[in-house]
């Protein structure tokens, strides 16, 4: 798919200043642990880049998050992100112009933190985009996945691109192999509706993925997983959201997540209850996705998620609803 | 998919004396433990079946297993699902007639014992079609699944459906879920050949399952799977081929199984080498099978697997070659 903003951007006078803005995610999809994500339409972070005298990446401003991420570029998931495509392109690019040989990044937070909703793969997206605008775009979306992945795995301590990967190109992706990195692009029902409902309370992620990897598996739950996989995938071809909702099962991880999320049980009850066709954890939590066919459905999926975390659990939260975002990443002037 | 002889077979003469073959199938589809099976041109199985006048089922002759299939007709699987499909039609049926109460049937093992071909969901499906035939067809192909699962069920001694289901109705399919149980039918593509070659040793069904029921894998061998799965349902969709062979790779069961079957590194090294698209096991073994886009090259791909297997490990083995079979059991006058 090509973005319509695809080619390269040829501005009359100089880039001296671009921001980048990378959309939320919804990864570990169903039964699609570190395979499957999506790519909503907001919230998102967006990170301004600009030419700085002294060389590598300083992170001048970091917004709305609360003092928590460090700016420290070589900690700060936007930071590596940006870092890495600052070197290969100082190393040989010839697009574009640099009056230094340094960048500096402005990293506005606009999604929450330990949400379940891909923060850090946004920022390293938004992160590793903002610099290749600022060359006028020397490289393809697709050059910029590993960049990004570099943020990512800064943050989460592991290589996953579920979350990177759909909030650079948008749409659907499957994760066919990690080594070599192989990426799906998935069909869209244009009916898919997304419900995305974050309580106000924080998973660390890294602690979600500690419980995974000490965890030994029994046989059923890959073949449920992989019974739902295959479904997950006729149905996206087929158009059949009411299969597509049935898929949405998780036999690995959310067992093991659940305990982490006070009220799932009852917030996935009143979604299936309002008329979602299937309901699961976003990412690694606390957020909560389900899937309806209507924009009116959808909202009222999203109305009874939330009173439903309210009641269970007196936890407050907020909800998005949306198509899927098929574009991804975006410029933004 | 309606076979061509699905509707009602209304001989002029009451049908005294019928026949069904049913297919050999490669389950465990390269990542689908229990999930993905396809149905093959030959070998199958035929089972005859004949009205008696004792009630219930009789196995009059069972002909090329050696001996070794029980003829206690509770334990032999075309037995069971045979009684199983009788009791369901003795109790409800208004369709045909019957001159006793009872069936005998003669089970004609056209196939290996042992072979991970599927050779008892065969004569599962033979023998549930041969009643229903004897019967003039009260029961739709669907409504014969559950009854050749009884018969499966008594030779596995666990339910799956990925040999059952391909067998009796063709094509590749994808079993969902087994609570309740619910399959897909996937795109064949058309130029999609494969290749099975079945070296002369034997392994125990239930030995090679009791291997993984017994193991606990980590969450990283799930995740290469569920990758796999997704990459190979995408590529029946597209009809690519050597995206589909990618995706033969099993990281849940063939590291267990391997040791079971001598040589096996060196026969889809052979595999590949000869241009197969992708080469894994089939079933539990020790037939391997190879996917190729030709019948010339599934012919090439075939030899050296055969040759592999003799240089490699000292076994004589035959070989199949054909594309999926679309059409699964059928009526043999």
């Amino acid at each position: 798919m090509t973005a319509p903003d695809e080619k390269p951007h040829h501005a009359g006078a100089m880039t001296t200043r671009v921001g980048a803005f990378a959309p939320a995610t919804i990864s570990n999809l169903g039964p699609g642990f570190d395979v499957l994500g999506l790519a909503i339409t907001s919230p998102g972070d967006l990170v301004e880049a600009e030419w700085r005298d002294e060389p590598g990446v300083t992170i001048l401003e970091v917004t709305g998050d609360s003092g928590l991420l460090p700016t420290d570029p070589s900690k700060n998931v936007a930071g590596v992100a940006a870092a890495s495509v600052l070197a290969q392109l100082t190393d040989s690019t010839t697009a574009g112009g640099s009056p230094g040989c340094g960048v500096g990044i402005r990293v506005h937070k606009r999604m929450p933190l330990a949400s379940g909703l891909g923060s850090s793969a946004a920022s390293s997206v938004a992160g590793a985009m903002a610099v290749n605008e600022l060359f006028v775009r020397p490289l393809s979306r697709e050059q910029l996945l590993r960049h990004a992945m570099a943020g990512e795995r800064a943050a989460a301590g592991s290589e996953h691109a579920d979350n990177v990967c759909p909030s650079l190109l948008g749409g659907i992706k499957a994760i066919r192999s990690y080594r070599p990195l192989e990426f799906l692009d998935l069909p869209v029902p244009a009916r898919l509706r997304l419900v995305v409902v974050h309580p106000h309370i924080q998973v660390e992620t890294s602690y979600a993925r500690a419980i995974l990897r000490s965890h030994s598996f029994k046989i059923e739950a890959a073949v449920a997983n992989l019974g739902n996989m295959a479904g997950f995938i006729v149905a996206l071809h087929r158009d059949d959201i009411e299969l597509l909702g049935r898929c949405i099962e998780d036999a690995l991880a959310e067992p093991l997540r659940m305990p982490l999320i006070p009220g799932l049980p009852h917030v996935k009850q009143a979604a299936m209850e309002a008329g979602a066709a299937g309901c699961s954890i976003s990412g690694s939590g606390p957020s909560v996705f389900a899937l309806a066919d209507s924009d009116a459905g959808a909202r009222l999926v999203a109305e009874a998620m939330r009173d439903a975390f309210r009641e269970a659990a007196a936890l407050d939260s907020d909800a998005h609803v949306g198509p899927v975002n098929t574009f991804g990443a975006r410029r933004i002037d």
